[in-house]
């Protein structure tokens, strides 16, 4: 049995425990599950997005001497603090869905007409679009596979699908939005590799839960989603890696100013940047991207490794307590149980998820996520999830769920994001 | 000759005038004339700005049920204040360069190879880069025709580009960058229309300057910028026009999950929204995002007639000061004479343009934006620049060049945005 004792000591041993104050928490007695879905506003961003908003006003167009740089400033710290790459490597601009295109269409450059582009069925959603977009445009197919809902894609999932040589692009998520689920990004790079294709890594739901090597593992393409670990922001931009030796090879089909060599020679034809600005498109929008920046910063500061070890004690204990407390009602367990293939969210899978998911926000103030059909994620972001919230909300669930508090709401889901 | 009591007057009587105080203006000695580069900033943005901040902090995901319909909402706000564009025909989401390059692609869906895309070659650079770059990837000719510099692309010159019947799209400023020449929308798109071509309008120097009835001149396509005359900061999302009855033929070729119809059903394949939301791609940038709604809402209370009445006033008493003053000191107009050929900035082009754009700059505490060779560019945005600025500005560039003063300058020009 776990006890509150136990959990108290877990708080007081936990060498982040200090980050918790670096955010915005106005409303303590609010449990907040979904930082995988938003991740909570820093101090030094709202702090700094006001100070660029007056940088605005009073330097005007004199500002953008500072500003030029932000996508490879931004690139370069989150290169360092997160991902394993090397400087000029890495650029921070435009969502994910856009890089997702830029990348995918370029790695096919090459590719013949009937061959595939291999994803799994159980992919995010634009992920799956943008893939099936250039796929189409192209003449390839795309080839989706189904992996194990839970356990997610394995390295022989795609030797399997990548079998008759006919890949030339595979693109995975590194961790599964749903079941949470860890990739083998080494294997499957390798693998994939020697069959031949590309790789393509989405890392929007790993970046700042997970340790990533990017160099280690013979990465060669990825983009992912500042807005959930990182702490960046609704909507803020994405990034996207292109290993050095394939920025030669490989050009963007988004021919951007921003992308082009001596940008403000203005007379000239395209002649793109030979590094990474080359994948650079139009001007970024800075106040976004100045919350990007300071979602690095923090997380430089903190340690991803740190970050890690302490996401992987969260998630286990969410597992504990579900086995204790949650499976004799009716829960059974979404996300792989063991650590070492989990990012830092759980998946929790019941056939009322919907209405629990109801109960949790409106009766019991524990926010989470709703995934269709059966599907209620609990996301603890390390800087700033205490041990004791993941108590609090699992007790106030089982509590909820026992009485049957649940079903006064509505069974059928209306439109969540 | 005129007449600081002239200018007082024109100052005085100016409906306009009231919305200079709804700006930022913190050091009224600099006088800002590059607002057609970074408009300046309202005092509205700054504060909402800060209250979005706040709703991310406070509200977390939950306020994505706001967020979500920013994209249509301020397009909607923009299409009614602007565009002379229908509900449902305007998204603001993504760069002017990503919007460019997704109706650029979708245009030319049904092109025959040999095609081709027509622009000028004066043309800003990044829609020059993105028609280079879809040309080549769809087998298109880039047809690239050299338009007078001061007057523009004429529509006598897009009847000649297109005369051989291979034209599949043609895609112009509305306004030229450089000497701010303000093209016939409607005639050249009729024109090009005849010639069998789609005609894509790049309205980033001419929205919130002149009045623009795309519906009126049966336009189709058109992407713009909204940091400009609509004043929504460094970055700040661009628009996409697309003609409701074109919804149903084109397709985006980056689909992204903002587009797919049933968002939030995350199971299924692509099947895009029917309407002008199938062109959304990934998440839009919420705070920048919010400071366009601030944009459009300043510019719809002041009304787009009343500023281009406006901004053509001003840029008359540019071209009589210019003649009267600076004609003599070897300056020469670099923008139509006839008013109703012009957008909201005047370009005077000087062999000396570099070092008297760094004198201006540092000696006189006037804000010009340098376009090289020899191009100084004056932008007088309606909503908060006054006729005793413009009186003001130009009186101190006649008296830094009659002195020489710019000659203390480096004539190398650096780099510059």
């Amino acid at each position: 049995m776990t006890t509150r004792d136990q959990i108290a000591r877990l708080d007081a041993a936990d060498p982040l425990a200090r980050f918790r104050e670096r955010f915005v928490i106005d409303d303590p007695e609010t449990i907040y599950l979904d930082g995988n879905s938003l991740g909570r506003l820093p101090t030094s961003t709202r702090d700094r997005v006001q100070q660029l908003v007056g940088e605005w006003g009073t330097r005007l167009i004199t500002a953008w001497d500072v500003w030029i740089d932000l996508p490879t400033r931004v690139g370069d710290a989150l290169a360092a603090a997160a991902l394993g790459a090397r400087p000029g490597e890495v650029i921070v601009s435009d969502s994910t869905t856009v890089n997702l295109f830029k990348l995918a269409w370029a790695a096919t450059d090459g590719a013949r007409e009937g061959q595939a582009i291999v994803t799994d069925r159980g992919n995010f959603p634009t992920d799956r679009y943008v893939l099936d977009g250039v796929a189409r445009r192209r003449g390839l197919e795309l080839r989706q596979f189904d992996a194990d809902p839970i356990e997610g894609p394995r390295p022989e999932d795609v030797a399997e699908a990548c079998g008759d040589g006919q890949a030339a692009l595979v693109s995975l998520s590194h961790v599964s939005y749903r079941s949470g689920a860890l990739a083998d990004l080494e294997r499957i790079t390798a693998m994939a590799r020697d069959h031949g294709a590309r790789v393509l890594w989405d890392l929007s739901h790993s970046v700042g839960a997970v340790p990533i090597r990017l160099k280690e593992a013979c990465a060669e393409l990825a983009v992912g989603c500042t807005y959930k670990y990182l702490n960046a922001g609704p909507g803020a931009p994405a990034f996207l890696f292109l290993d050095h030796e394939l920025q030669r090879q490989l050009a963007t089909p988004i021919q951007g100013w921003f992308g082009q060599r001596d940008q403000f020679a203005m007379e000239r034809d395209y002649d793109p940047e030979p590094g990474i600005r080359a994948f650079l498109a139009g001007t970024p929008p800075v106040l976004d991207l100045t919350a990007v920046e300071c979602g690095v910063e923090l997380l430089a500061e903190a340690g991803i490794e740190g970050c890690a070890r302490k996401a992987t004690a969260l998630t286990s204990l969410i597992v504990d307590l579900h086995d204790e407390w949650l499976a004799p009602l009716g829960f059974e367990l979404g996300t792989p149980r063991d650590p070492a293939r989990r990012g830092g969210h759980v998946s929790l899978r019941h056939p009322q998820a919907w209405q629990i998911t109801r109960a949790m926000i409106e009766s019991a103030r524990v926010i989470p996520d709703f995934r269709g059909p059966d599907s209620i994620r609990l996301g603890v972001p390390p800087l700033y999830t205490r041990f004791a919230d993941v108590y609090e909300a699992l007790d106030r669930v089982r509590a909820l769920v026992a009485g049957g508090e649940h079903e006064r709401f509505d069974p059928t889901p209306a439109r969540i994001t």
